[in-house]
This record gives structure tokens, C-alpha cells and sequence, in this order.
């Protein structure tokens, strides 16, 4: 029976999502407790990975076990599984090969600025020190679903296939004393969203204007975009599946 | 010239505010980036205390300096302080002698619980297992404000002159994921607010009535009330003084 979890973790102190010789990785510890409780070894698959540092609200993971899971298994994992990774949904799967990584059709994140020193934000968002050009950012965020290319913010070695994304939003809300940049799409390249925010940041200090924003976006060429922002303002906040694949088992 | 400070700061990983030898305290690392900044030996004075884990949105400190403070010392005091503590407010004295503690007219703290496990408040927040029953715990904690001696919530040897105190507000608020206890008085004794929560949750189980829960507070003994809830989940939000006491400097 293949078996679905809804996760969440603060990446602060990990290696990233994806399972990796001698680094802590959510995945690893994730395998383990889900090893422990199932009383045999197993694998999961995620779908997606983030880089260290980065976070999730909600990462879909995938995993196979021939029998009925334990009694009070999701209890288990969740005293199993460290303080910075929690459980929050178990599921079955409608498709015995449902696939939590290919089946997935949207993908939504959220970005943390701060603009002020604050301790208890420290590993969850982004300290700007500059003054930001809220209006501007705003402006260039929105011409982002215009485009279906975004090679200029994709990692070089990211070996895509395509680097084409069907974006649904990108917009940035102030939330207290926070300012959140939101951006979903069926699909993102690796280190797609820092690469777009750190971009979004020098149109916000008035290095760009949006003519040059567009000119970053139609370059196709990373070279042409602003540097990544910091890891610890990002969460992965949502994957979003057709509906009825996933059924509560809780 | 006396100076104040209005800080804030994540208490994980201190020993608590108040210096002493060979731990980690918040009033070291003020002292410390104080006397980098304004290059001088400068000790400065708090409103209060907070125990080891405990977290401050708001804590009053006041320095003595003799001369005008530097150009950008607020800037330069938060890129000198660690990212776990920040300072939100720089004022001058209207009164030479104004004393951070002394003068204090009102105390707010918050206590938060979470009722699921959560990566993101692991250590700003208690995570409650049981079933709590928030009308019994909000009815238990209504009662706090008719009575002025909380001998029965003060850590045996807090060495207090007096156990009165007035209290203002003693209430239960739902936010988001979070249950937060807010109180407030104009002065609390060691250990109090952590000795109450750990009660009113006794309360939440179904452990203690009301009826038991004024009994507790009627014995003004400490061995009357429950443990005290955990430190991570306690913020001092608030310090106030009397009108017109201190002048904003920025």
C-alpha cells in the first residue's frame, strides 16, 4: 500500500530536504523514525527538494508498507521524528502509483523579509536593513506570470529538462512586521525563487527599474538576474494535487 | 545622561537575563555590545528578570552615560548584539532618577501553548498533548483578578518582601494554532506566571475545579498549586510607566 504524509520542518539546522552521505537531512531522519515505527526499513519520496537552510510548511511525501499502518502510528512518528519536524496529515492514495513529485500540479512559497532586527524571526526570514521600494517590487512581481521561461533565475547545474513554469501568482503582502513575497506554479527550477527575490530586492533599493526586470526575464541567462536571497526566508508552503488523490486517514 | 533601552530577545539559549558568573545571559551580551558602543565599561539595569529559556518582546533597561550617545548607537548597538537579541527603542529620562524597576507601574506577560507539534514554535511555545478544555480555563483564570496575594504561585525562596499584587488582566485568547495566556499586574513574584499557567492547565485536564482552583490560591502555599508550565513558552510583552517618563531619542 503506498501511504501519503503531509510534513513540516525548520530547515534551519539541516542539510536540505534530500538524503545525502554524512549531512543531517530532513529525509534521512524522516526514514528513520518512519523505520522505527513501521519496524522495517523504508524509504519515502518527496516532492521536492529544498536547499539547506530553506523551510516547509507542507511537503508531500510518498512511501510503500505491505500492511495496515501500526495503531496510533501518526502519534509515533511525530514522538519519533525531532522537535524541528512535525507531522501534520496522513493519507492513502486513490492510485495505487500515485507519485508525490510528478503528480503534483502546483506549488506555492512564500518568502520572509524583515525590516527591522528581531530574535525571534531570525531563522525564518530575512533582516533588509536598506529602505524597499514596496511599490516597485509589487509592480515587477506582477509581470512574472506574463512570462513561461524563467532560465534566468534557474541554477546552472540544475540539469532541467525544460526551464518553462506555468506561474499562477507573485505578489507581496505585508503581514505585521513582515513583508511576504508569494509565488505558486506548477512547476519551479532550482533555486528559482531566491534567484527571483534576490532580483525583486535591487528593483525594491532602486538598482533596476521594471524595463531592466523584464530585460533579466527575456535574457534567459542566470548571469542577467541579482544574486540569490538568503535561505532562511523561504518556505515552501503548499503542493497541491488533482483532486480526490489523496484520501484522510485520519 | 540616563538612557533607555527598549530590547527584545529569544531566551533558548541563555541562562536568563540577569549576569552571572560564567553563563550565558542577555545582560552580558548588552553590557558587553554597550561598552563596545559607547567605549566604556558600562553595566546597565533591567526592569526584571526572566529565567533561563524564558523570552522577552519587551524588557525596560536603563544605562548611564555622560555624554551624548555616539552618531547611529541604536544601529550600531543591534549590529554588535547577537541576532538573539535586538533593540526596538532608544528614549532619554524626563526624571535624572528614573529606575527601570522601580518606576515600572505594570507588568504584561503572555504564556503560549500549542495544541499540535509544530517546527516553527518549538521553542516559543508549549506543546500540549491533552485535551484541554479552554471554557474551564478560562472561567479559573477570570477568578486570578479578585485576589491580591499569589503566595501560593511564588517560588519558595524568591526572598519577596510582600506576595501582593494587583492584577488587571488574566485571560485566554485562540491565535491561529496557538492558545495564549495573557497577564498582566503591577508586579509579579518569582516563578508566578509559569506557577499559574501549570495550574489553569491542571484545570484543562480536568484535574482541578474551580472551586479547588480558588482553594489553591486561598492557601498561600506553593505547594498548594501544580509545576510550573515550562519556560519556553513565557514572553514578558510589556513594562510600563507612568506617562511622560521616557522620551524617544529616535
Amino acid at each position: 500500500m503506498r501511504y501519503v504524509l503531509d510534513i513540516a520542518y525548520d530547515g534551519t539546522g539541516f542539510a536540505g530536504w534530500q538524503r545525502q552521505p554524512n549531512a543531517h537531512t530532513v529525509q534521512a531522519e524522516l526514514e528513520a523514525a518512519l523505520s522505527t515505527a513501521l519496524r522495517q526499513q523504508t524509504s519515502c519520496t518527496g516532492a521536492g527538494r529544498t536547499d539547506a537552510g530553506v523551510h516547509a510548511r507542507q511537503l508531500i511525501v510518498h512511501f510503500d508498507h505491505p500492511e495496515a499502518l501500526p495503531p496510533r502510528f501518526f502519534h509515533s512518528l511525530n514522538a519519533l521524528l525531532p522537535a524541528t519536524v512535525s507531522v501534520n496529515g496522513l493519507y492513502r492514495t486513490a492510485d495505487p502509483d500515485f507519485h508525490s513529485r510528478f503528480h503534483a500540479v502546483r506549488r506555492a512559497y512564500i518568502y520572509q523579509i524583515i525590516r527591522k532586527k528581531s530574535p525571534f524571526y531570525r531563522d525564518q526570514a530575512t533582516w533588509v536593513r536598506h529602505e524597499l521600494d514596496l511599490a516597485a517590487m509589487q509592480a515587477a512581481a506582477a509581470v512574472l506570470p506574463e512570462y513561461e521561461d524563467f532560465a534566468s533565475f534557474c541554477k546552472a547545474h540544475g540539469a532541467h529538462e525544460t526551464t518553462l513554469c506555468r506561474m499562477d501568482a507573485a505578489f507581496w503582502q505585508e503581514e505585521g512586521d513582515l513583508l511576504c513575497f508569494h509565488i505558486a506554479a506548477n512547476r519551479f527550477l532550482r533555486g528559482m525563487v531566491r534567484a527571483i527575490v534576490g532580483t525583486l530586492l535591487e528593483v525594491g533599493r532602486g538598482r533596476r527599474d521594471i524595463a531592466d526586470f523584464r530585460r533579466v526575464i527575456e535574457a534567459r541567462d542566470r548571469r542577467a538576474a541579482g544574486a540569490n536571497a538568503p535561505p532562511q526566508g523561504l518556505f515552501l508552503t503548499e503542493v497541491s494535487y488533482p483532486e480526490g488523490s489523496l484520501i484522510p486517514l485520519l
